[in-house]
């Protein structure tokens, strides 16, 4: 019979799943595991530090629907933990692999390095366990690989991470090949009747509403979804919608589509379109702060058709049904009934003021900026935007179909958007879909990951870094210490670092002070056709923020104060 | 009744305790505490990601005995993490401050960010809970500051992290400002009678030994029992040695130190003396595996007088008694009894083999960098060495009294160097002792963390950043992949890197890529008397390591071939 090291079986499990690169931090107790990731026909990417790490497996996951971290047992997978968190409540799927010492060595009763000195092993599985779906530390060869289909399915079922801590004594046992062969139950089913009743309730409410609308948002596991999402557009013709997490699935080059909806953060036609509809579907609604300007939002529930991983709620009523099942045979259904013949189609609606197209002479304001930034992304391009003014300024720039766009509006943790790009960026590849990989961020935000750039500008990526320098973490003055020592971050050269982090590549550095010259770069083709790594320094005003987040704080402010 | 916020409560309490700096990254649920830093009297540094700052706490501790870092909630705490687990096994008291939603915002049943999206907010606070000796979050302010009292005192008597969350509105609530003249119970307090009996069976031992030694290690919450063990080895006038982890607590320039002792790693004088004492004074003995050549060893337990914070034991009795109240009483009754007269003292041994003078042209090798770097090093210098071969190689510089010297033999998490070294600079110059800062790192340790130069080249600190630059992970190559891809790094211009840092200052970079360059620099009186930060990328041969560290790779694989 044939056999392979479990080591092995794991890896080669994750390429069945389409995963083909992990990401990760070498460590000692790791080191015997990764003599395997190679044989299994995966490629190591390994990453200057695991927080950098975890982020770029939550960008690859993102788009390629599941990815591998690995790290070593304690400091190592510690510093992941950041990371693994923004995969959990943004539903990304991510397994984290930690490397043990042996089961001898934990016998011994000796203090080894990297534990807690009380030759105890299951600190780190335990606090891993708060962020993640199902968890094993492999003990036993012979269960070993039904504990680690164990995990893949549950990881792939909630479409959230998952943890295994395997020996280094139990990488290099033995199993039957065969155990390959075992179906893996990946992901969410259809319910059967349950499906059958929600969508039945649906296209009930859909029979006699005369306006709805569809709003793409970002939660329950997009990936898993996303295609159905332009489906249901295009077969509806209603006017459609995203949110800060929902952006980046349906274009808005569409001539239905209306903007993006988060409550007063909204443009004043959107708002008004989103707020008058009778019949809201509502796809992976994720009601967090960041997504839903401060929870401003402005509908009745009972007009709105949640449509979740693992239930849909029409109105007041929840089915135990699945969207990703429901979906595509609402789709169908919708294309084969008659009710786009009983209502009025929607015109199109001028939800965005037209653009000023002169330049002003000054410092770039956030105003100007993200509206101008439009007619530089194109399809194809995989976007990333920081929490922060990023986040809300991108809104501003319309993302045609077939661009990839992400960024955190649950987890909302400084640094990603760099670290996430990588993976994002090295997936797009394997995927023969990658184009050019912006990312937007702010100065603060980068200094926590800056040591990102080093791994973003290899592996044959050619990034765009637009970096909105503002002396500090300007959206933290909104909250609170406007003028306070403690918002403001050091002053970097950032063209420097991006030199020095990739000393033998040739790279682009600009320091764009004025929006006259960030424009005049914007228009050259050489820019917008790069071959080479991109940093782009914008000085911008520390109090700037865009007119969105202006609007939120604003609010905020008026009912804190009534 | 004159009233004070519990956010400054907080603050003052530290203050009373030593602490003037509190370290972190601002984010939003944190910043209304933040506000209250400095009208408590304390200095706020920012850092530029969490797991810098949980370093930089750490290294600050270690030389003025408590530390605090404040985070955000969420993604700002779960960063520090990897810090704080060293801090906890390597009985480094810092006190993890997090800012916490509001209780209003919690019980509003809404999604906020930072959260897992579950609208439950012990997730982190049980992770925190496995690295620290004390967890508080404060909700009832009628107890805040008992619990804020209650934290407090655990870190200092267990000489580890504790844990604190305090939410926006806790913050600003008043309490009576004479809480602040409750008295804090701080230390291990003597054990009375426990003491008296274990330092009568330690003089019974000492009076028919024939060659008692003290070994100098690093356990047991060094800071609180450092001072004593200067007086012990005076009094005692025996041969005395150190360990990895001890290194730096009495200066090596002593005519009776005898060399480190780290099993088949140690050289042969300094083992041969260590293993035929017939009476071991160990002092904060920590039997981790880098602190003790792998567990080679070779003394016999019943010989060894074993001091830690809350036993002593002598041969096989164990006594409740505690080391920093003993020790000082140790010292006094040695003096006064006429043990020294009892036996022939000892002449000092010639443990370390004569440097050679001549300067090789070729690259710098292990086996002459680290001697050669003893002449550079002066009292009242710090240095910070981290783990790898910089932790093994450092053993081979000559500390004289008066040094400062840390590394991590226990958690051994690779980054820490440079993190530290910026909270110790802080911490000497508050207590007046700053000379200059010496970081030793490798080129792939410093990956994980580089962004801290830029704090490190700051706040009037003028650091010297040793880089053994060596293509990889070399001490991993040692454990398992000699040449494979993955404990390769990639190449970064840390020159560039060290510059753009800090870019509105001087400071000096040079590339070493030889030993005869290195020495030039190193004889250079501009150089050792620098006012201006300074970085030597320093080329080393990637599968080059220290003989102590091969000696001990040697051994455990001839054990295992055995």
């Amino acid at each position: 019979m044939a056999e392979i090291r479990i080591g092995e079986y794991l890896f080669r499990r994750l390429k069945q799943m389409g995963i083909e690169t992990a990401f990760g931090v070498p460590g000692d107790y790791e080191l015997a595991l990764l003599n395997y990731v190679e044989p299994a026909g995966l490629n190591w990417i390994g990453t200057p530090n695991e927080l950098v790490g975890a982020y770029a497996a939550d960008g690859y996951a993102r788009l390629k629907g599941a990815a591998a971290l690995v790290t070593t047992f304690g400091p190592g997978e510690l510093s992941a933990l950041c990371g693994l968190g923004g995969s959990f409540c943004e539903m990304v799927p991510v397994l984290h692999i930690v490397g043990y010492p042996s089961f001898a060595a934990q016998a011994s009763g000796q203090i080894l390095h990297h534990t807690l000195g009380d030759k105890s092993y299951d600190h780190y599985v335990r606090m891993s366990s708060e962020l993640s779906c199902a968890t094993a530390v492999l003990k036993d060869p012979s269960n070993a690989t039904a504990e680690i289909d164990r995990v893949l399915n549950a990881m792939m079922y909630h479409s959230q991470p998952g943890y295994i801590g395997i020996t280094e004594d139990v990488v290099k046992t033995l199993v039957p090949a065969s155990s390959l062969d075992a179906t893996m139950i990946h992901m969410a089913l259809s319910s059967g009747t349950e499906d059958d009743r929600a969508l039945a309730a649906i296209m009930a409410a859909l029979e006699v509403s005369k306006n709805p609308i569809v709003i793409v948002d970002g939660g329950a596991g997009r990936s898993s979804w996303a295609t159905h999402a332009i489906e249901l557009v295009k077969a509806l013709k209603s006017l459609h919608f995203n949110t800060v997490m929902g952006k980046g699935i349906v274009g808005e080059d569409d001539p239905l589509f209306a903007g993006c909806y988060a409550g007063v953060g909204s443009l004043p036609a959107t708002s008004k379109a989103v707020e008058q509809s009778d019949c809201i579907l509502w796809l992976g609604h994720m009601p967090s702060d960041f997504n839903t300007g401060m929870f401003t939002e402005d509908v009745k529930s009972s007009l709105v058709i949640d449509f979740q991983r693992f239930h849909i709620t029409v109105g007041q009523k929840q089915f135990q049904a699945r969207m990703n099942t429901v979906l595509p045979r609402l789709c169908e259904t919708i294309k084969s009934s008659s009710i786009l013949s009983q209502r009025t189609l929607p015109a199109p609606v001028e939800y965005f003021p037209e653009v000023p197209l002169e330049v002003p002479s000054s410092i770039i304001s956030q105003a100007w900026l993200w509206p101008r930034l439009s007619s530089f992304v194109k399809p194809g391009d995989m976007i990333v935007a920081e929490t922060g003014t990023s986040q809300i300024g991108a809104l501003a720039t319309k993302t045609p179909q077939g661009v990839y766009y992400w960024t955190q509006a649950v987890w909302g943790s400084i640094g990603y958007a760099i670290g996430a790009a990588v993976g994002a960026a090295i997936a797009g590849k394997e995927l023969g879909q990658y184009h050019r990989m912006i990312v937007f961020t702010g100065e603060g935000s980068l200094q926590l990951t800056v040591q990102a750039m080093s791994i973003l500008n290899r592996h044959g990526v050619v990034p765009y870094v637009f970096i909105l320098n503002n002396n500090g973490y300007t959206v933290e003055r909104y909250f609170e210490g406007w003028d306070a020592a403690y918002n403001d971050v050091p002053e970097w050269d950032y063209s420097g670092l991006f030199r020095s982090f990739a000393p033998n590549l040739t790279t682009n550095t600009v320091k764009a002070r004025s929006a006259a010259e960030l424009d005049k770069l914007l228009s050259e083709e050489s820019f917008q056709n790069a071959t080479i790594p991109q940093c782009i320094d914008m000085t911008l005003d520390k109090y700037d923020a865009p007119a969105g987040l202006r609007a939120i704080f604003d609010f905020k402010k008026k009912m804190a104060g009534a």
